[in-house]
């Protein structure tokens, strides 16, 4: 076997077999393999696609060039999340309890902020004490004792993956859904996943543009997980305007607390209602695939009722504490921890807010310190945005739309003029737009 | 300016700019940017193609990575000859000596055989003494006194041809129009070419299997050579066959000075009128573009004027007198510098010969030592082929179609096989083929 002919058969629409991807992949990560063979194949992989049985493949070769988490002894239905990312994405850390207070067992292990995208573990990483670099066998305890833990991925997880996206990142093949497919899922596998759960974004703080994009990525990730045979339901939601109340890292923890009060479920006039819809949607799509429910209208309501008892936010807190996080200090930090460098954005006209656009948020988020441009920068705990004001909203010139808090003041002023050109207005009320546009089934 | 971003433009199908193709090209050359970036743009090439005027920045970046041949000083029209290759492909030797007798100079920069095609300057080392390897102020002074003068490609010609073609070889983007172009113009341009003829090949034995391909590829070289500014003729060739009666490196010689007979022009009954035939049509476009003659048919007719004269064999043996040959010895070696391992193969079977298979026939040549696998390897002067009949012939069971020369007797006997399998049979005369098929204006 020689990589240059299988490069040549991908090249000319050719189905590669697993042993060809086998070879291509192990050869890679053993060094045996150069880089310019393998970008050469990943473009040829971005003009002539993948079928699902090759992108199954491509996923069970990445997935095992490493560690496989064992969750072998977790008993009930071992159920993930994926998120494809974007602003105030903090679903993961309300579903995670909710699943939870349902039986269902949720071994989360996520990722940091990128660019104008935020991450779980920069969030996590801002409650006092809050341990997010588990070992295996503290992760698969938690997840045991808890229901659900979260931790970042290991070095030794799929190698493949790492040197890859490195290697699509500089060479002009990040943009090819066969390729983001097997990256997302070679990840999810190795943690153990089985039943999952996407949450497939599309807007301008998604990596996916338009709903069309969006979906072919949900349809791949569907088909190809399946094709692994395991079960996997798929939303796809509107990410085109920050989701909830609040962008930051302590200050989503905050909000995601807040969301877990047992009135949440039900008090859909707060500016947390999108992103409590979103959360209870895909928490409903745990339930069914966790077998606790026949339909997504059942588990949405057993998923109503799990919050109303209270015990999701139980076991939020315990969670914390079981992680290594002071629980007490936590508390008390609501509603105050927040960097000194603080400003308002005030409504520039009358009328109404017509978008916040969510890219040019996430990108000002970057530069007060919520997130970060390159891997190796620290971000803030304390920078962020509040919103009290959103899309809809009829306002007057001068009426508050956001607080922001920068790392520092240069930073502050920096962000400040990008978020007031992120706000659009209009005259009249902008027209509806769905939140969950439809799901993939 | 980075490479990712120009790889992108590429993979989207935009137009890439001078600048950016120069970032691109000189960078590799001066080992800023990786292999893996290269052979990355490399495949969307392949994809995207390239208009006229980008292939042609490309080919003028490529030219410039390295020396170019200062041929100032040379009076007459400098017009070049370039084959896409084939089997038995040796017009270079019988055109060259015909132009230069019109007054037209030829400076020839040739290559070595490799795979199933011949190379005319493993053709010429066959001769006692002849000296492939001119400095550039031996090659001038040999092009001004001679009308043509035949050396290979220094090292400092087109280093981006050699850095890139090594990375096309391994990367699968060999077969890519635009970028055959570019290497193929790149050194033309290089070596002081002005006018071009090309003929470019079609059929078993040449790079493009079929009419169509090689008319692209034809159409892309013409446009291109154009686009910078010079003139050029493109004539589509049959190469199903050998062309001519012989295959080999001193066989190939003898059959060039055989036809530069004065009776060679008019004897088309030979088993060498294939070649003439050729080489008269290619002669005659070298005219039309040296300004020697107002059209095709008549710069056919003037060559033919100057075969009948003598003109142009003298000038063969005058060059290799001026490239260190060794003219009486030369002669006396005429048709028994063979190798002592010889074989017949003759008619399988009554009818007619329907086809004798280029590609199969510059394979077993490679095998008895003609050619070469690998651009280390050496090969035989004495090895090749003689054909007694050609495609048409009608045939006996028996009757003499091939004497085979191997390098040794393992080689002799293992191309035995191969070649009596190239040849194919049929109860009736096969149809014509055309052997210039169309001109490419």
């Amino acid at each position: 076997m020689r990589a240059v002919d299988i490069i040549m058969r991908k090249r000319d629409g050719k189905e590669l077999s697993r042993e060809e991807l086998r070879f291509l992949i192990s050869g890679y990560v053993a060094g045996e393999i150069p880089d310019y063979q393998i970008s050469a194949w990943a473009m040829a992989v971005f003009f002539q696609g993948m079928s699902a049985a090759e992108t199954a493949s491509l996923t069970e070769v990445m997935l095992h060039s490493g560690a496989v988490m064992d969750l072998s002894g977790v008993t009930g239905p071992l159920v993930d999340k994926h998120s494809t990312g974007g602003v105030g994405d903090k679903t993961s850390l309300i579903l995670a309890p909710i699943a939870a207070s349902l039986g269902i067992k949720d071994p989360m292990m996520s990722g940091r902020a990128l660019g104008h995208t935020g991450g779980t573990l920069d969030k996590l990483d801002s409650i006092p004490g809050y341990r997010t670099s588990l070992s295996a066998a503290e992760f698969k305890h938690i997840l045991i004792t808890d229901g659900f833990a979260m931790t970042g991925q290991t070095a030794d997880i799929v190698p493949a993956d790492r040197l890859l996206y490195a290697l699509r990142d500089v060479s002009g093949t990040v943009e090819s859904i066969p390729l983001i497919t097997a990256s997302i899922l070679s990840k999810k596998a190795a943690e153990g996943a089985q039943a999952l759960v996407l949450d497939v974004k599309y807007g301008s703080g998604a990596f996916m543009k338009n709903p069309a994009d969006a979906e072919k990525l949900a349809r791949s990730l569907v088909d190809t997980w399946r094709a692994m045979g395991k079960p996997i339901a798929a939303l796809l939601t509107d990410m085109d305007e920050p989701l909830g109340k609040m962008t930051g890292n302590f200050l989503e923890v905050e909000e995601c607390y807040d969301c877990l009060a047992p009135e949440a479920a039900t008090s859909h006039a707060s500016l947390s209602a999108d992103l409590m819809e979103v959360t209870l949607e895909l928490a409903a799509r745990m339930a069914v695939l966790g077998g606790k429910a026949a339909n997504a209208a059942e588990g949405r309501a057993l998923c109503e009722q799990a919050l109303a008892s209270g015990k999701p936010r139980e076991l939020f807190m315990t969670n914390i504490a079981s992680q290594g996080g002071d629980v007490e200090q936590f508390l008390s930090m609501r509603g105050n921890y927040r960097s000194p460098h603080r400003a308002e954005i005030a409504a520039a006209a009358d009328g109404y807010i017509a978008r916040i656009d969510a890219w040019k948020t996430g990108h000002a988020g970057v530069v007060l310190g919520v997130g970060r441009n390159r891997t190796e920068d620290p971000v803030s705990p304390t920078a962020g945005i509040e919103f009290h004001r959103k899309r809809g909203a009829a306002v007057k010139k001068g009426d508050p739309i956001m607080t922001v808090w920068g790392k520092d003041q240069a930073s502050l002023e920096a962000a400040l003029p990008r978020l007031a050109e992120a706000v659009e207005y209009s005259p009249a009320a902008p027209a509806e737009r769905k939140l969950i546009l439809k799901e993939i089934g």
